[in-house]
C-alpha cells in the first residue's frame, strides 16, 4: 500500500491520510512528490500525479492496482480495509457524528482555507490578525469549528472519543489556528494542545520542520 | 426517518440525499423547509434549521434520534443502514472509485459551484455562455468533470455500473451544465440524459417545477 503525499509543511489534505495512516500503525508506503515550480514543463508533482490519476493531487493511495484520490475516499477505504481498527467510531451514533463533522469540513470553511494556506513551520501571527478583523466569512468558519469541537464528548478528549478519522480532518485546521494565532476560546485551546501532542500528528510536524530547514 | 430538504428548484445538496433515498426506494418522510426572507428574524429556514443542528443547513437526516447533517454523512449513513441495497457499489475497486468521485464533487469544482448555483426550472443559457468566455476556473471544472464521466465503465450507463451515491452527486451538476447550456462533450450529453431519465430524477424536478409554477 503506497500513499502519495505533498509537501508536509503545505499539504493540508495530504496529512489527514497520512494521519489516519500513521496513528493507527497500518502497513504503507509514503511517497513524497514535492510541489515544484509553477512552470508546468518543468512541474515533476503534476506529471507524476497526472499519471497516477486524472485529478494530479495529493494525496492517492495505490492498493491492489487500484488508485483511490481523495483524502476522504481514501480514509473510507482504510476503514473498510481495518474493521478491527476503528478507524471511524464503532458506535453508530458517534460514526454518524464523525462523519457529519469530516464531510462539512471536505466542503465548507472555504474561507479558512483560502484565506490561511497550511504552513506549519511558518509564524503568521501578522497576517492572521489582519485577516481576522477584515473578514466576516472567516470569523464565521472559526466559530463554527470551535462550536463543533466544543460538542466533544470529553473536554480532555478528541472530537468523538477516541482518536478517529474525524481527528485527523481536524488536524490541519489546527495547524492553521496556531500559524496564523487566531483568537479561539479556553475549550477550543485544549482540544488543540490534545491534537497537537498526538505521537501521529508531533511525527508530521517533525517531517515539515525538517523539510523547512533543509 | 425523516429528511429535512430545503427548495427543490435551488437545493444542490438536498437533492443528493433525497435522490438516494427515493432512488432506493427507501422508507422515509420528506420535511420540506423552504428558504426564507434574508430578515433573520423571519427567517424561519434558519430558525428551523439551527433547532435541528447547529451547522443550520439542509440536508438533515433525523433517525432514532440521532442528527446527521451533511449530504455524504447521510449518504453513508444510509448506506450502512441498509447494506442489502447496494447504494455504493458491490465490487470494492468501484465502490472506492465511487466514493473517489463523490468526494472529489464534495470538496472541489468551487468555480462551477460557486458562478452557476442549481436553479433547475431557468434558462440560464445567456448568462452560462457569458460566464464559459469569462472564467477560465469554470471551464477547467466542467473539463475535469467530463473526464470523470467519460470514464464510467459502459457508454450508456451510470458512473459505476447501476445508479449509486456517486450519480446522486453529480446529478445537481447535470441540472447545472443544463440551465446554463454549458458546451459539453457527446459522450457527457448521453450521461446527462441518462441521469435526466432515472425516475428519481424525474420526480425531484417535477418537485422543483411545481414549486416554481406557484
Ligand atoms: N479533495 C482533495 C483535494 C486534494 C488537493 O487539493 N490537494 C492539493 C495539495 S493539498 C494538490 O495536490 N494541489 C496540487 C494542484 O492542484 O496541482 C482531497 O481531499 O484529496
Ligand atoms: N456540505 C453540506 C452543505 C449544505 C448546504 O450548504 N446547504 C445549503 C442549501 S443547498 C443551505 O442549507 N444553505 C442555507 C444557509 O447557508 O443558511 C452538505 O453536503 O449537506
Amino acid at each position: 500500500m503506497r500513499l502519495y503525499i505533498g509537501n508536509k509543511n503545505l499539504s493540508s489534505w495530504s496529512m489527514r491520510a497520512w494521519l489516519v495512516c500513521t496513528a493507527f500503525d497500518l502497513p504503507f508506503e509514503e511517497v513524497l512528490v514535492r510541489f515544484s515550480g509553477l512552470d508546468l514543463a518543468e512541474n515533476t508533482f503534476t506529471q507524476t500525479m497526472q499519471k497516477l490519476n486524472g485529478n494530479g493531487k495529493v494525496p492517492a493511495l495505490v492498493h491492489d492496482d487500484r488508485v483511490i484520490w481523495d483524502s476522504l475516499a481514501i480514509c473510507e477505504y482504510l476503514a473498510e480495509l481495518f474493521p478491527d481498527q476503528a478507524l471511524w467510531p464503532e458506535d453508530r451514533g458517534l460514526r454518524a457524528r464523525a462523519r457529519s463533522m469530516s464531510a462539512e469540513m471536505h466542503s465548507s470553511f472555504v474561507s479558512l482555507r483560502s484565506k490561511c494556506p497550511m504552513n506549519i513551520t511558518a509564524d503568521l501571527a501578522h497576517e492572521g490578525q489582519a485577516l481576522w478583523s477584515s473578514s466576516a466569512e472567516l470569523r464565521q468558519d472559526v466559530q463554527r469549528i470551535e462550536q463543533i469541537w466544543a460538542e466533544r464528548p470529553q473536554l480532555e478528549g478528541f472530537l468523538c472519543g477516541n482518536f478517529s478519522i474525524a481527528d485527523a480532518f481536524y488536524a490541519p485546521v489546527v495547524c492553521r489556528l496556531k500559524s496564523y494565532q487566531l483568537p479561539v476560546n479556553s475549550s477550543s485551546v485544549q482540544y488543540m494542545n490534545t491534537v497537537l501532542a498526538h505521537p501521529a500528528v508531533q511525527l508530521w510536524i517533525q517531517g515539515a520542520m525538517a523539510e523547512t530547514t533543509t
